[in-house]
This record gives C-alpha cells, sequence and structure tokens, in this order.
C-alpha cells in the first residue's frame, strides 16, 4: 500500500533514512505491502519543496549531494518555498518523519511541527529529543485524540530497539527497574582509560579527533546527555513525568582518573557512567553516575561507543539490549522500523 | 475481544503461562483487549477436559496443584478423556498452546498437534524444539495456506526476545550472522571455573546440584543442544534447511581445563562456548565450540546461567540481547507474548 511521507529536517538522519528506503525498496513492497511516497521535504538549511504526486527518491538523494538544495529538484507540480509549518498544513500525506535538530530548552521547531501533524491526522515518527523530553503527554494526548500513532525509537539508542522492545517483545512485563550505558563517548573514554591505560585527558582528546565528542564535552562528560534519556526512559516507560533536576544525583566522568580505574580492575571491578531509573514508593528515584561494576555484571562488558540498557522486569527477568547508541544509518533505521510499524498498524 | 484456547501439555510451561495469564488478566483486557478463554487442556500425564463454555482458571489452576490431574475438575458440559489429537479436533478454538514434552529425533507428539491445529484454522504459538528442528518449512507453509498465525518465540532463550526482536524490532535488516551463548549450563560452569577456581568436575557436580543439567550432562557440555538451537536460527532466521549434522563443527567444554581459562585469564581472553551461523558463498557455516573471547566482546561479559545473542546487521551495526534462557514464568511468557502478539494480529 502507498504511503505518502512528508519528511521535516533533511540532515544526516534524514538523508539515512531516504537511502534504506532505496536500498531495501523491493523487500519493503514485497514482504511488507510498504510503498513510501515521499511528497514533502523542509529543511531550515536547504530550501522545501512540495511534490503532490511524489519524488523519485534516488534521483532526489543525487540533487541533494550534487546541489546541497531541494527547492530546485525538478520534479511537476512542485510547491517551493514554503515554511515547515505550512508545509505541514498543505501536504497531504500520512506520516510525517521529524529529524529537525535537537533544542532541548524550548523543544522547538519539532514540537510545533509535531503538532500540527498530527492536527491533520498524520502519523509522526521522530527522532528528537526536545519534544519527548519536555512535551511527551501532551503529544500522546493530542496524537490519541487525532487518531494518529506516534513514534520515537530513536531518541534513546538510535535504532537499538528499546521502545519496540518493551512494545512488542517485552509487553505485559512490569518495569521495575531501567540501567544503562547511555552515552557511547564517555564509555569510549572509560574503555580507554581502563585497556589502554590511556589519561582522561587523552581519552577526551582521542574522542574529540574521532568525532564521539564535541569540542565543548560538557553534555557528555558530565553526564548531561545521559540524563536527558534516563529522564525519557522515566516518563515513557515508567509513566513518570520528571524532568532533569528531579534526578537524584547527575555525576559526570571528569573526576575518574587512571588510579581510580586501576584500583577497581585489582578488585575485580570496573568503572561504568550508569544512568538508571525506577519507582520507588510511588516516586521515580533517577541518576547518572559513575559505578564500580563487578566484572560479570552485564553492564560491565559494554566496550567502546556502544550503549546498552537492562530492564528489570517481572515476568521475563533481567533483559539486557547492547548496540550502536548513533550512526546514520542507524538512526536512519529509527525512522525506518518507526514508519514501517505504524504502516502494519494503520 | 474474547480468544479461545487450548493448552496442548500442562507441564511447567503450561502452568507458568496460566499463572501469567491470571497475573495479568485486568492488563490484558484494558492495555490489549485480549480475554481469553480456556476451553480445553490435554495432557499426557493429567488427563484431558474439554468445556465449550471456558474454565475458571485461577480454579483450574488450584484443581491442578491439589490433584494433579484435569479431568476431574468440575465444570458443566464438559468432555474429559479425549486424546490430544481429538481434543484438538473437537475444540472450537481460536489458538492452540502447544507445551508437551520435547523429542528431538521424532518432533512428536508436537508436530501432529500443530498440523491438527492448522488443519482447523487455528493459531498456534508452542515452545517445542522438536517440530521447529525438523518440520519447520514444511509447517510454516502449512500454516500459511489455512491462514494460521503460528509463533515460537520460546524455543531459542525461552521468553528473551530473538525472533520478535527480528520481525518487530530489526524487521528490514539483512542479518549477516548470528553469534551467541545459547547454552546456560555450560556457561554457569565456565563462570564458577573462571571466577573461583573451580574445576571441570566441581562445576559440573554443582550445576547438577542446582539443577542446570542433568544426570547425563552429555547435551549440556558436548554442546548438542546449543548446536540445536543453532540449527533453528539457521533455518527459521537465515533461511537455511540444515540438520545437526550439517554443522561445520560441534566441540563442548568437556576438553577445557582450569589451566586453559588461567592463561586465558592471563591474556585478558575468557573462554565461551559460542554457537555460531552465518551465510557464505550461499550456503550456511553452522558450529559450536568453545571460543577465547577478548574482556571487550558483548560475549564476554555474559556470565552465569543466562544467554545471549549478537546479531550483525547490515543496517543497525552489531545488536546484541541478553537474558534467562529458561524458567518457569520466562517461558510461560514466551507463550504469553506469541499469543498476545497473534492476537494483535488476527
Amino acid at each position: 500500500m502507498q504511503r505518502k511521507i512528508i519528511l521535516i529536517g533533511c540532515g544526516v538522519v534524514g538523508q539515512g533514512f531516504l537511502e534504506i528506503l532505496v536500498k531495501k525498496k523491493e523487500l519493503l513492497d514485497a514482504k511488507f505491502g510498504f510503498e513510501p511516497l515521499l511528497v514533502g521535504v523542509a529543511d531550515m538549511r536547504m530550501g522545501s519543496i512540495l511534490v503532490p504526486e511524489g519524488m523519485d527518491i534516488p534521483k532526489f538523494l543525487e540533487h541533494l549531494k550534487a546541489h546541497g538544495t531541494v527547492h530546485d529538484f525538478p520534479a511537476e507540480g512542485a510547491t517551493i518555498g514554503l515554511n515547515s509549518l505550512d508545509l505541514i498544513k498543505e501536504a497531504d500525506a500520512d506520516i510525517m518523519v521529524e529529524v529537525t535538530f535537537t533544542d532541548i530548552k524550548t523543544g522547538e521547531p519539532a514540537t510545533s511541527h509535531i503538532k500540527a501533524a498530527f492536527e491533520k491526522g498524520m502519523c509522526v515518527a521522530t527522532t528528537n529529543k526536545g519534544p519527548i523530553t519536555l512535551h511527551f503527554k501532551e503529544l500522546c494526548q493530542l496524537a490519541q485524540r487525532k487518531n494518529a500513532l506516534f513514534r520515537y525509537e530513536g531518541v534513546v539508542m538510535s535504532g537499538t530497539p528499546i521502545f519496540d522492545l518493551l512494545e512488542y517483545c517485552l509487553a505485559v512485563n512490569d518495569i521495575k527497574e531501567i540501567k544503562g550505558i547511555l552515552n557511547g563517548t564517555t564509555n569510549f573514554m572509560l574503555t580507554k582509560m581502563e585497556e589502554e591505560n590511556m589519561s582522561y585527558p587523552d581519552a577526551l582528546a582521542l574522542a574529540q579527533k574521532l568525532g564521539y565528542a564535541e569540542a565543548d564535552p560538557t553534555a557528555d562528560v558530565e553526564g548531561f546527555d545521559a540524563l536527558a534519556k534516563v529522564v525519557i526512559l522515566s516518563n515513557v516507560v515508567l509513566g513518570g513525568s520528571i524532568k532533569p533536576s528531579d534526578a537524584a544525583e547527575r555525576v559526570g566522568i571528569s573526576g575518574i582518573t587512571l588510579e581510580d580505574i586501576r584500583k577497581a580492575k585489582e578488585e575485580g571491578m570496573r568503572y561504568k557512567l550508569v544512568g538508571s531509573t525506577r519507582i520507588e514508593h510511588g516516586k521515580i528515584i533517577a541518576s547518572v553516575k559513575p559505578v564500580k561494576l563487578a566484572l560479570s555484571h552485564p553492564l560491565a562488558g559494554v566496550s567502546g561507543a556502544v550503549n546498552a540498557l537492562t530492564f528489570t522486569t517481572d515476568l521475563s527477568g533481567d533483559i539486557t539490549i547492547q548496540g550502536p547508541g548513533a550512526g546514520k544509518l542507524e538512526t536512519g533505521f529509527a525512522i525506518m522500523i518507526d514508519v514501517l510499524n505504524m504502516h502494519r498498524e494503520m
């Protein structure tokens, strides 16, 4: 069945998603009866285009690479230059993919995009942490009222399944605690410090050189990024409504020395930056801090720039999932699986 | 919506499933619109009962505990003493749960049960390795012809999601390789040998004492159990049609000494009994053997009587899932999630 899609934000993730649509075209049609029709794209830097009859996706991707703009893509009946909100309002689409940049303070422009799409009854897939962190309950209620589906697998651990895992594979379970390694950059640094005896400044410099850490590494090394994900998990999975400032603790790895790591190693332990959340006496207890884990702990073996989460459940015991926490194809895949699962449920 | 269920086999797994139905009754109804109606039970040792109006499940479980039989459960309009195949033929049910004992040589009586259910258009959930190992393709074809659903999450790693993970969370991915720790008993023994310097005979004796290993431990320690799961993964996930005898290698852990483990530890490595399968030049390469893994390998940190699998994919990178490989509630849950997902798709 044909599904009309608009793409809001056409950066790395949006392009990753389009590449997967091209690469898996035949499988999507043959196995899932899914035929995507890209009817509109809006991007802050690259302009916008609305084509009711749909665009040829491989040609569109080629055009993007060659010209770095979308508005001059040759397509009959195209409307160009609409701003993103107007494009959403004008478009006749089944699904909006929202992959604009994350603004964790305002949640904009993503939140307005998502609301506009729901108002029109469109289903929405996003990887944007902003709206999920700030407006999750409100957006869910609006989606429900408008009978629209809402998916956001990619906001935690990119395409490594978390929310779909709970929804389709662990449904019925009561989730008692969630605990994990939610920041690949700091896990990479701790691994280098332990395995190669690298100092903290050297490990940080290497992470920056490899593109894992930003020039200002505060969000990673002080635990803010991991905490944002803990807050999302607390609210989405445990039904809380907490803000980052409600966390019991937020300690990063900048205080961890090679000496600490050496000592832990002698005790058969290993430092990991662990984010965790659970409900105690009706209250969410969320934290991010370096924890010394026994080597036998499922999270102790998680090495390098990867993520992992352990769900403690009442029926299935402890279930741990480990995988990439970032990447063009990986995050593009998060959108792909959201769109596909919405297609299956529409 | 009411779903009529018959339960063939009422041992540990069948009772675990019924206990979950009782424990989660309200959630199943409120969240998923799922109302189970148990209309028949057949068990080799405990007899059979068919009650078209359905049985009170909590009372039925109490009766089982008190009397160890099913045929004398007081219910109006009950037909008792039918053999399992006749019960399947007589029953008016939507779903058959097949959890009889596994006979890996013949696949019976489970295979006949499943065929009879499909012939009547019933959907089937099973945890029985026999039919999946021996008759997977044939059963899938029959199910498709009869428009019936077929689920078997519990045949590998009990309720830890494998097949649902691929179906709902990693769909569209090309699975290039599957590699994992598929036998909890041997992993428990290796962990004891490494962490507590326990000899192989002592570790085996402890595993037997704790009920992990059988009196004749051959199936576990020589890798036959892990290989059976590798064969299932090869056929179900990679589309192969291999038998255990087609495996490239099957080596167990009985040749591993404390000295081997000590040496590996000195090298920063750890022995694990690893089952793996991949396609090379159109041919399945399946094996089970002890492998020395770097401590940073995702499978190296898997300690104790648990299982873990790594899927190497083309879009999502390496995804590893770890969890219990056995247990009453855990395997009962495998049936629960299969039944629930079939209900969602019916």
